[in-house]
């Protein structure tokens, strides 16, 4: 018991100290006046504040990402004063939101100067991303850096090494600078841990950013970076995305490069996490994507599949070159029905693309509550053994996201599984397969309605039922978690924000279910005005590309309608 | 006791009443005199037996599968009297190798039929192959068939429908005639069975054509086939080629269609079995890989990686057009030394690239003995639960192929291991990983020593440490497991024969370890004389057209030297 006690102080001094140190990475200058805790939405910080020059607001609330690697290629603007500009603006989101882990400005300067100099001196820039700061989830490590991933034992683990993809960015002529704040076990869509405390949405501070990848989402949002990256194995990436108004992309599981970072369940391979970017701009998805294939990362990840950019997909050659398109609409996955702005925004999306010429049709729910289902099996395989293994210093494992939970009330959710054997991960894949098949079949078979000689381009269907909820609110991400089981590439596209007066919430009297009834219950549109609502797009395994001109063509549709 | 006698002895007439149907399926005026059975070499029986005219052995002799194409193509030959060569040649085989496991020549001409009248009317095509007999081992359901796979409890166990393969080659134009024996378990580099017996090496009928796709091996090398289908997870399409004089090749576990087939350890997917060709020219194997391909059959089977077959890889346009190649050559994998032959036909290839202009240098083995101990451990997870729950009629589990051994003795490495958990899967996972990172690392450090400016373009190792050895004498498949283990795709290409003159085993004192002292032991010159030894060429994961367009550059090396 003493040793307990004594242990549970040991951790907690080295989270204080572990704070300590996180602020004073944090230039003292840079500290901002504090904002009244009562103050819901922190957008405006950055511009009231002061601390940002108009020159450095002007950079940094561009949401065209293209635009800003333009400017940075042409010498318009430095990479010094890019970074500089997205470092101030981020510690300022920090100040309000508790989105960051780890600040290295110094770090990022250094190479904006080798950066600056290498333009100046050839008049070419060193890759595709020259200049560009990108934040990162606290996942990815960065080689003399701690990487904490929100885990208490974590700290002071210090990286001897750069995950892959932290040197590809870096080759490609990125800027590193900040990484950001996850939810303890990464498996939830909200953001909070005993290390860094809890991640604000700027939209509204008593609302959840979404997770497990919500300080990029917070971070970006108030245009603390252009371009972040997180993990998405059961909506990490999309559930954040869509809570703060980003574009937001998971590609499939193999084709970006995972190895060297850490993660929840590692080794966990049956329906595996995927890396991809949060974001501004749609052009910031592509620029990412494409930025980190023409690295060829297959060569320094094992498992990343070695499929180069593919012009020719992106540009839908083999999709009528995106002139008529067929889109299978998902309104629902038949067990929850979406609040009213998730539909409208649905809505707002096929009319816009009839109107531009393609054809929607629907797309009824397949067999989706077993893809959870085998979801949830593969990732609790191990009776929670993972977790506790990364628990080792008295920390406590944590059982909600609610900041008024009773730490000590462990939900029917969270009570560790027993323990699955090899065997009955086997029989898991084959049901995986039969399901992954029935998906195919019934993607295939929407040819003989579809109009254009081929399947369906992609699917369209919410990112949440909900928009972003208070905190402690979110239940399971049931219209993302499909897409993992499935390994479909999928992005998320701002569409519109939530409007009283015409997102109304009909009277019901039946429900599907009583998952159904209670986001029924949580729809209040008064807390919601004004947050951002985005929809899901969906393609085919391994075929980012083809997501991403389908997702130029939806983004071109909306903005002529 | 009285039940378990009388479940023997029904699983024994099961498979004496599938053995009659076997042999009730081959039209009886295809039955040769018998042949001796203590002849050795039966290579010889389908000329001699008489049965087949002189056209037809002219169109089974043919050893370029693209020769064979081409005559179908332009009607030279009608796909009618290929089939019925074919299958002749395949039934002669049979009779003198047991091969076979199910004959349906009947549904072979129907297609054959058919596919002649459409070359007729239309004047192209049906595919890319044709009218090409292809034969299938027996994990490849065709509608409407039995598939045993060499369990007698599947004995009338009747496909509902084609494994997704089967459409494919069919809808590409290939014929299918016939498919072929596997060892029980399939985990053997043998062919035995209860249901079928055991398979004969037609170069040496003391010897095994090696396994698990050895009924392919040995219709194959009879020229009872020019092109069959088998799967490999630890060497089961390269041991039986090496053993035969075949060209076999593996590629990456997820380029081609799986979906369908019946399998060993059916959602293992720790290290998965690949499938791919087993023919009697390179040519073959390239029309194999390049016509499935070509069906796009990533819409049809989950898991197939949507990779179109690509020209340029194939024309090795990022290794300098194959003008100047640098190769890795790896002489042994440091525990067992090759025999001589083996060692003389890697000699051999060195002396003809070298020849050629091309570079080669020394590979050293990189902790192999770790991938061997990671792929059993993955196939071993289960306890041995998979085959318990493939013998539910009584028959007993094989534990040697030894026709000499006592069927109760268990040999240590046949005794169930403790079963993992999912959790400890997890682990095994990490490991392979980080051997798979190390394997890419040291490849692209080869950059330094290619003369080439890139990193090798191939590694060139032994198949096995021998030739076809004697029935139960197989050892474990270490050569070609490493391969699986890190999912590289492999290509086995024959070289030379054996040769008493040359092929002098050097003495020995000192060993390497006790398998080498073992392996040494049995080299056997007289025994071994004349038999085929083959090379096993290794490229990276999932580029597939790369190892074939080097398989090309060495092929005609070879025979140019």
């Amino acid at each position: 018991m003493a040793t307990a006690v004594a242990s549970a102080a040991q951790w907690q001094e080295q989270v204080a100290d572990k704070r300590k140190r996180l602020l004073a990475s944090i230039p003292s200058e840079w500290i901002i006046s504090p904002v009244p805790d009562d103050q819901p939405n922190v957008l405006d910080v950055p511009k009231t504040c002061g601390l940002l020059t108009d020159r450095e607001l002007e950079i940094t609330n561009t949401a065209d990402v293209s635009l800003i690697l333009r400017k940075l290629a042409t010498a318009e603007w430095s990479a010094v004063e890019v970074t500089t500009a997205f470092s101030k603006r981020a510690v300022v989101a920090h100040q309000v939101v508790n989105c960051l882990t780890e600040v290295f400005v110094d770090r990022a300067l250094q190479r904006a100067v080798e950066l600056d100099a290498h333009l100046k001196e050839h008049g070419t820039v060193v890759g595709p991303l020259h200049g560009l700061p990108i934040s990162l989830k606290d996942q990815f490590p960065v080689k003399g850096l701690e990487t904490t991933m929100g885990y208490a034992a974590w700290i002071g683990k210090v990286a001897e090494d750069d995950a892959v993809l932290v040197k590809l960015l870096e080759r490609a002529g990125a800027v590193l600078y900040v990484r950001t704040n996850v939810p303890q076990t990464l498996m939830w869509a909200e953001t909070y841990n005993n290390v860094f405390g809890r991640t604000l949405n700027p939209y509204n501070r008593k609302l959840t950013p979404g997770g497990s990848s919500g300080g990029e989402s917070s971070l970006i949002s108030m245009h603390g970076s252009p371009l972040g990256v997180g993990t998405d194995i059961g909506g990490s990436i999309r559930v954040p995305s869509h809570f703060c108004g980003l574009y937001g992309f998971k590609p499939s599981s193999h084709r970006m490069p995972a190895y060297g970072i850490v993660n929840s369940l590692d080794g966990q391979e049956s329906v595996p996490s995927a890396i991809g970017p949060l974001t501004v701009s749609l052009s910031g998805v592509t620029a990412f994507v494409r930025g980190v294939l023409d690295q060829e990362p297959w060569r320094y990840s094992p498992g990343t599949v070695p499929k180069p950019w593919s012009q020719d997909d992106y540009l839908l050659k083999n999709h009528d070159g995106g002139k008529k398109l067929c889109f299978g609409i998902m309104w629902d996955e038949g067990s929850v029905k979406p609040h009213p702005p998730v539909l409208r925004a649905l809505s707002r999306t096929k009319q816009a693309l009839e109107a531009a010429g393609h054809k929607v049709i629907e797309w009824k729910s397949l067999r989706h509550s077993e893809y959870i289902a085998v979801a949830r099996a593969a990732w609790l395989a191990d009776g929670s053994e993972d977790y506790n293994a990364c628990l080792t210093t008295g920390e406590p494992l944590i059982h909600s996201m609610d900041p008024n939970a009773d730490p000590h009330d462990i939900p029917d959710f969270r009570i560790p599984r027993k323990p699955l054997t090899a065997y009955q991960t086997w029989q898991l894949h084959k049901e995986r397969r039969e399901l992954r098949k029935a998906h195919l079949d019934r993607w295939e078979a929407t040819i003989s309605e579809s109009g254009t000689g081929r399947p369906i381009d992609a699917i369209i269907c919410p990112p949440a039922p909900y928009t972003a909820v208070p905190h402690g609110q979110t239940r399971s991400s049931i219209y993302t978690v499909i897409w993992n089981a499935l390994d479909s590439p999928s992005l998320i596209i701002p569409v519109t924000k939530v409007d009283a007066q015409v997102d109304v919430m009909p009277a019901r009297e039946e429900f599907w279910s009583a998952e159904d009834k209670l986001i029924h219950g949580m729809y209040d549109v008064k807390l919601y005005e004004g947050l951002p609502v985005g929809v899901q797009i969906i393609g085919p395994t391994l075929q980012e590309e083809v997501v991403l001109g389908v997702g130029e063509v939806i983004e071109a549709a909306l903005k002529n309608h």
